[in-house]
């Protein structure tokens, strides 16, 4: 099975991650902590905070072997057995609200009576909209999921939309991007895909941070940023799956949270003026888009 | 039965809470915002922001008509039906870190098949402990509670140390009060209790936030206000049932958000200092106390 070869690619994948996101930052670089599962196994997690250009970047890397019991054997309808898990989470929030926050995360689980399957994605969350970042990320993303099948740019665009999507504030997290679980045809073409996309994160993501890096922005804007942070908040206490099962299975809270970002506020019924750049935002995260198409 | 009594008696509160926030706050006042159920029913929602003792506080006012179905019939063990709910909450985030969060909710709900009880409690969540108004505090609320009926408090103190606990930061999110819920026998006596539970919160919060107002406190105190907010938040979303139940039901969110602090940090891994005044609130918030006692 693939779980020696997918847990070494995470892991390298994390120092190249790491690497990357700290020669574009410039000034700070990623703590370290190395941490054990409370059954077997355990992790690397990475923090970089109050950098020059990221406010806190946190790369997770995880490989545990746990039992698999109660609530998710039912969830995944199999019998209770000892499930393999390694995978990687990369949550990035930058400093500039002119830069997006980004999100991948790729993972794969393996039960001891064989089934094994990969799960991940990669989505974008700006603060204020570029279109043209939008269609590059999207088009980007759309290029490497046609390398492996036509089928899986539509399908995982789709699911990411419905994945993060927040129902009691009737809007989307971001802008989407690809969200896919569960792959558990082919497994050797699949780690294909999870390399590719997992090798492209960085680079995508830098493309947009680095043009957007020079944007120009105040106290207005940052304020704007620490209130939609809020709903990155909301969105990840309160439906992430990843999150939640990582809480329930006591798995090491710091880690799991340092998704959360940096300096959040929550004002009373922020309404964004007509015709602004905030209410623009919020019209396109009412109506998730295709920003593929010509 | 008491759903015009109780629903009169908690818009009243409203009004009284208000007025005496107010008074106290000296610099800024509620605003309101009145809203429609979109079954039938409504509230009144106030907030307070940015005043010069209180950073923002919310009080709720809510009376509603609604179909008890799915989840929530199941989790009641009752047939589907009509459910009247009233009930107010308020909750309080200082600007000072010397002066704790305050939070109170009371609620009667009823059934068209005349099943009714109510639900509530206080509790409060200090970011620096003064040890004589954590003593005032519970003390009032144990006198309180005994006028009605010895057994209350110390049931209603263990209910909430179990109820305001985050499991997964293995802490209690401040240092409890008084909590209840499903009272059904002798509801006219359990409505004058609520009554003597309503009517003694800003009273007592007060008293402890007038006394600290003049603490000294600078950026350190500050910051750790804000990081501990932070499980204040983490406490909301992924634990607190009224929380979650406004919006799974379609409540307004606004109104549902508004207990939600200001401005909050997340910063990774924060272990403070041996012998600090920060780590006598993590020993105290892992280890529930008697605060009676003699």
């Amino acid at each position: 099975m693939l779980n020696h070869r997918s847990q070494q690619f995470f892991q390298s994948l994390q120092n190249e991650i790491c690497l990357n996101l700290e020669a574009a930052d410039g000034k700070e670089y990623f703590l370290e902590d190395i941490w054990k599962h409370h059954e077997e196994g355990g992790g690397t997690t990475r923090v970089l905070q109050q950098g020059a250009m990221f406010e806190k970047a946190g790369v997770n890397f995880s490989a545990i072997t746990s039992k698999l019991t109660g609530k998710l054997a039912d969830a995944l309808a199999v019998l209770p057995q000892r499930i393999f898990a390694s995978g990687i989470s990369v949550i990035i929030h930058p400093e500039s609200p002119m830069i997006p926050a980004g999100h991948m995360n790729l993972r794969y689980l393996e039960l001891e009576d064989e089934n094994a399957w990969f799960g991940g994605g990669i989505d974008l969350t700006p603060y204020y909209i570029f279109e043209e970042d939008a269609r590059l990320f999207h088009s980007t993303l759309k290029r490497i999921c046609d390398k492996h099948d036509v089928a899986f740019y539509p399908r995982f665009k789709q699911k990411c939309d419905e994945y993060f999507y927040l129902k009691h504030r009737n809007e989307a997290r971001g802008i989407g991007g690809i969200f896919f679980d569960y792959l558990q045809q082919d497994l050797e073409k699949i780690f294909l895909f999870v390399q590719d996309v997992g090798k492209c994160f960085t680079d995508l993501y830098l493309a947009i941070a680095k043009k957007r890096k020079g944007e120009p922005w105040g106290g207005k804007e940052k304020e704007w940023q620490l209130i939609r942070r809020g709903r990155y908040v909301e969105f990840n206490l309160i439906y992430d799956r990843g999150t939640l099962f990582g809480l329930e299975t006591q798995g090491r809270t710091e880690s799991i949270l340092v998704s959360l970002p940096p300096q959040v506020k929550w004002e009373y019924d922020v309404h964004p003026e007509p015709g602004s750049r905030e209410k623009l935002l919020l019209d396109i995260l009412q109506q998730p888009r295709d920003w593929t198409g010509s």
